[in-house]
């Protein structure tokens, strides 16, 4: 089995905290990848390069973060066949309805899976998620911590019960 | 390589006219899928079921399609690490907008890879590209759908001028 | 008369500080009650069990708080007839304009009794009426609770004449 | 046990289409009922005698409806502490997004229990549930319909499978 | 000409710093006024008597400011044929949207007169034009604030180009 | 006392239908009026002539009907201190809602009274209330408006005991 | 003065009734241009190309028009330093929203001049107020266009005065 | 070549923070410009005034900005053929929303080539786009800046590298 790397694309490095999360969460499930800065509008060649030479290059995966009018992951979408996950940023305006907008509502054709405004860990689980089809290891990795979260409710639960005696 | 299989699961029998590309889609692309009618709210026990048993019942992505208050995705996706893609439908109010948030906006932890409203064909699409990271005639076959797309609209505009001729 | 519990769930403990005000009201108006951590997504099971288990362990009401894309309350409200409150969380995006719609919309079958974006006091005071519906002593509290209302907003008006002369 | 009544209340006699699956439903479950077209802008005096005498007429729950800046719900629960139900009607504007947060956004104290715009069969089945906590009967009736709605998606699906050969 | 007063009311003291510039402005053309906290909510009785009593107590315009949902200028409407100006408060959700649309969409029979979110000034430059319709001297003084606004302008144009000297 | 008139201001003719009702309700009080087309964009020329000179022409209320970017208003109130209502008007895209805001979010010093979405009714009834202030004949047949619509109400209900016999 | 074409790109043959009016009135004023049918998606390479060449083949501005995440407009502004003109279109669901604000949240570095969402004939006078800039002829038609709209105002003044007298 | 000057119109000196990146691009580009507070409300004369008398003037674009209902780039663009950019202004209430769709949806025949919210960057380089139209040197300023910006990216991609190490 081929082990293939996610790509992590932020249209503008000030988008780094936002996309932290992903990096995060590909770290802890030993996922390879890289991460770019790379503009739809100021780079546009570059980009579509990229993502032209993603499969070549071992990416089975591209997940791109950005803001306002989020064209970079459509963009990204329009020259490859990989699967594109977009998350939407807010930024200083709209509440980022606008990158949420631009990043869903793609034509026929060319799907972006968008997951939550600034919802970066979610972008890099899907990306597990994906890549787990064909990686039993990381399959397992997932249901793992899928029970870790479960019991993390648990605790928080027997925790709440302390600060509930707090509340007058 | 073992050839898994699409579940495409509607809300309600109501959003087949709206499903219906995705399922012409994944016939196209020759992928095996099944369909059912499934309900967050009116049978969460069959939906919880069908979602924990997906994998060793031969299923590799699991769509969802709902509308209003679109659970649908999350719940399915609270029982499986399958990636789960979700369609928000439009219904007689608020144009969609309900659905769209109700199924992206998903806390961290448990990802729905959202398409556009009412974006059916772009799910199965999606689908497809998970399945052909280990699936290399399924890569091709969308290579070539992607060529088709292109070749289409090189013929459209050549139709246009036509059009544009009688314009006055 | 045999008296019912209030169950208090919140999706996440970071919700206790917008969910505080439903406790603080159902102490105010003495109705037992438990609170718990309980996630539609991370801990579906656990909550489908409660929600079924809730009428005979003594529960009468359910209210639920959610953010985002707030499934819980519906999930609950999939596994009761008991009546299920939700109160949407105000989260770091859209302005809760997520969480109202991902909790009111709910199908045809399966009602959430919504109040408003981060409205835990009404919550409460609803869950309290409903009780109250059997309960004549409990009917007595909110009736009190309504005069003080009623005076309190008499005696801010007094206040504001104070402080209108401050103003030039 | 005192059976008590359900009110529904229209701001406007062309409210009835979308109030009537809301009445079909009370006499489905047999639930004794009154409707009224009363208006709290146009017959403000009338609404607030309705609702404050609405206890010893024998009402338990008040179902209201009404569009655009719908004051309707509010005002009626301002002057009784009966659990009041807001069904936000849509009109010709704005897709029924001034009349939920118009019935839902109620400042603490006095809460509207909130369903879907136009959705008046859930705010019967809301209203069926509340009532349903001192009358077992009731109960059982409810959790015979939960039953039905659930074999009826399972009889949708069986439907589902047919008309899925259809599709080419 | 008998001279009219102008009511301020406000559903919260809270809203007391939203409400201050009419106050301010109301002082500033003469005009005689009252302002005093009321709730539609809360004190329904004592809003609708109030405002059926407009009239003769003196009151010629009825400013109500209010948040969340804004029923309070509508309820004043309901009891009175005087003008009722409506300021939508903004509050801690939805930006002001909810007080706007429950505010201004009020149905055939019932205006409320409804200003800028948070625009105390512009209520009462408005009471003070309606009343201004009998009143020659008041009629004055709105044309020489409309002056002084101009000139003001004019000043801020001059004092621009020396900060333009600024920006490099 | 002197009789002042009501300046209908539309801002194409294409708005003639919405601004009908308040044309009928003016001619119903027996209100003098002139309707005129007229643009903030196309005849601002004329647009500001018109308001400058409406108190010497024997205006004291200016009635303003306009879609999308809704400038007219504004505009015009910019040259009176006359008291300008505005009625956004719903055009093909948005529902009314680029109107609404484009209407009622003026800035301080230039209010424009702004009532509901296509609410021209309620534009001539708030005309007739300031015109009211100084006309006590005015002031009666809004009184009689107002009984007139309390008694339709009434007769609506008694209308609809009928109808939900028919209702299974 | 060489004369510059206007090209104006739809993002799909179905945007052909929403452009029609700016091809009219390009027309009218007989500035020459072309119009295409290319994809910010679908054909990604033929855009850029067009776009970057633009300048030498003869345009001097582009209008783009696209629905939902319409990137079209994005993306062929990235390719060049002509003004390039967006028209966000509506498409089925949420009523043009998403094309505006995916077209006009431009980042900073490539804007798009937008206009009104279906507002074609808009785009194409803006694009000749730009060529007019070095175009005298070009300048006095626009001049002529205004006068001309002026005058049909009033024409449409008369001849609402005629339609006002059917009005009861 | 005469060359033309940029107007740079804001509707409140207290929009000059958001006006000055607009500024500061065109000293870059050293693009004549003046820059005034002129109100479409508060100064409708000056501001008519200035736009007609913009051509001759020697002004060749006029930028505005204004928030909430911001009217002064239409009011501007009727009063002159010259192209007028709008810079919707975020205020303290819905986010830029108002100010954006009162400045985009201008009505057929009255274009506003609109920016992004606060986008006053891309306010003054499409300016310059239009002037480069017929100005040699200022395209190839721009097409510097573009590829200063492309190096820029590759910057911040390689910055990025560094920081990726930090994150654990």
């Amino acid at each position: 089995m081929s082990e293939k790397k996610v790509a992590v694309i932020m249209g503008s490095d000030s988008d780094l905290p936002v996309v932290t999360p992903a990096i995060k969460r590909l770290k802890a499930l030993e996922i390879p990848f890289e991460a770019h800065v790379m503009s739809a509008h100021r780079t546009p060649e570059e980009a579509a390069e990229f993502s032209k030479n993603a499969p070549e290059n071992g990416f089975g995966v591209i997940i791109c973060a950005a803001g306002k009018a989020a064209h970079l992951a459509g963009v990204l979408a329009a020259h490859t066949t990989l699967p594109v996950i977009g998350i939407p940023v807010k930024s200083s305006t709209l509440d980022g309805l606008d990158a949420l907008l631009a990043t869903v509502q793609m034509p026929s054709g060319i799907p972006v899976a968008t997951v939550a405004i600034d919802g970066a860990d979610n972008a890099a689980i899907l990306a597990a998620q994906m890549l787990a089809l064909s990686d039993q290891g990381l399959q397992e990795k997932l249901s793992a911590m899928k029970r870790e979260m479960r019991e993390g409710v648990a605790k928080k639960d027997q925790a709440l019960q302390e600060k509930l005696k707090e509340i007058e």
